[in-house]
């Protein structure tokens, strides 16, 4: 196996024929209750992922698990969390996790960050907030192999606040955009960026801003994104991780959850097409 | 005991006239010896947390534990996060806890943020990022009682990568701390910014962007903020906590690590003078 976080996308990209990302975001809320009712709420959340993970392993080119909705369990969640990447890693070996996680601080805490979700929860990478620049940034890149997608676009209604602030005739993501790009060339293939499939311009602009990155794309589905903007990128031979959440994971409340869940992902793959060769 | 945020804490500075905030960073490559020998790491970390809280309570107002210095030890490490707050509830129980973990993302999974640090852990505050804008920060803002902290100025380097980026003549966090009093409204009392004390410009313009809002300082000691600027700030009748971690929990590498910590505490008590009546 590649160990270049890129090269080793493109090949389960190929061997998937697929873009799709599967979000793991188990919101005990929504889970079936045949799950909630067997299992302790931690269990019914690692039950549920590693159900959905089976059932996607042979669509998902990566599994993005979001850490927001293990933390309420505290260090049962963590476990929770933990089986989960190991599910992933038993049922689907070739995907790629990427820790959806967020955070950002200053450099020498930034480094435990890394440290917790590379080294700790060995994950393939995460996403990083850039608000607190380079020094919160580069810790991430000092794991060869891995990948920090940095926040640069998000496909949120609150991104219009800051990240579309004028700054200097552009605006503020892009600044932020040119950056991520700049800090990746001190270790090629550890930064990549977050740009929002609601974002169909700022999609665009990254592959100018920032040549070669690879993108994370949530905001399709639930949050209406624009898939042609998406298979245009991936036609111009952008590497793309197209994620979906909820429609994956909530496709159907009852018992037949995860055949539904696969369904769902087998659609995005279809509508989204195979990857550039 | 006064429910609202900014009542307990005005209560607990005045009984320890102190506007002392203790971060606590269990560095493991910090520790003591004495403890790493005789505990598994998260262990040490709790334990010298614990040692420390005992030696500083009648200094401290507030405890900051940050996430990221537990996190790399998973479930483990979140057990011991959850026993440092146990061992501040019992140790120092007026004593206001703050969750460093600067979490920020969009709103159903920002709610499970919160959950997380307010319901979970059970902090009285936390901080939290802005660069995904409002829908990312209000529902920290919708529990009462407990205040979050959202990132303006920081104290770190690259707080001028994009902070200071000039945003239609002003720089972004200026433009971020307007918002941050702006959604605050809705809820007051929730929210508070952070500003760097290595930044006495920032935080003389909090004061008039952001007026009443509780002030987080960070970057007094190791990364060399600003006293008099502080003081100042405070002589005005903010409410300021002004954080030290490195300077407090690493005063001394010896058995007599606790003492020193309380002594290197109990000075900055000194330097910074009592709150404003």
């Amino acid at each position: 196996m590649p160990s270049d976080f890129a090269a080793r996308a493109r090949a389960v990209q190929a061997a998937r024929r697929s873009l799709v990302c599967v979000g793991l975001d188990p919101d005990l809320d929504r889970l079936p209750a045949s799950l909630t009712a067997a299992y302790a709420p931690a269990d019914a959340l690692a039950h549920f992922c590693a159900a959905i993970v089976e059932a996607t392993a042979g669509v998902a080119c990566a599994y993005k698990p979001n850490l927001a909705f293990f933390e309420p369990f505290g260090a049962e969640g963590w476990r929770a969390l933990a089986a989960t990447v190991a599910a992933i890693r038993r049922l689907a070996p070739e995907a790629l996790v990427i820790a959806d996680a967020k955070r950002g601080d200053i450099g020498n805490t930034a480094r435990r960050y890394a440290e917790a979700l590379y080294d700790g929860l060995g994950c393939d990478a995460c996403t990083v907030a850039p608000y607190m620049g380079h020094d919160s940034v580069l810790p991430f890149l000092q794991h060869p192999g891995r990948c920090a997608f940095v926040l640069g676009r998000t496909s949120n209604p609150g991104a219009a606040d800051f990240q579309e602030a004028d700054c200097g005739g552009e605006a503020l993501y892009r600044r932020v955009m040119r950056a991520v790009a700049r800090w990746g060339t001190e270790a090629p293939g550890t930064a990549g960026l977050v740009v929002g499939a609601t974002a169909p311009a700022a999609l665009d602009e990254a592959g100018a801003l920032a040549p070669g990155l690879p993108l994370l794309l949530p905001g399709v589905g639930a949050q209406g994104g624009d898939l042609e903007a998406v298979r245009a990128a991936a036609r111009e031979g952008a590497l793309l991780f197209v994620n979906s959440s909820r429609q994956i994971l909530y496709a159907d409340a009852g018992p037949g959850f995860a055949e539904a869940a696969g369904r769902a992902a087998e659609a995005l793959r279809a509508q989204l097409g195979p990857p550039t060769p």
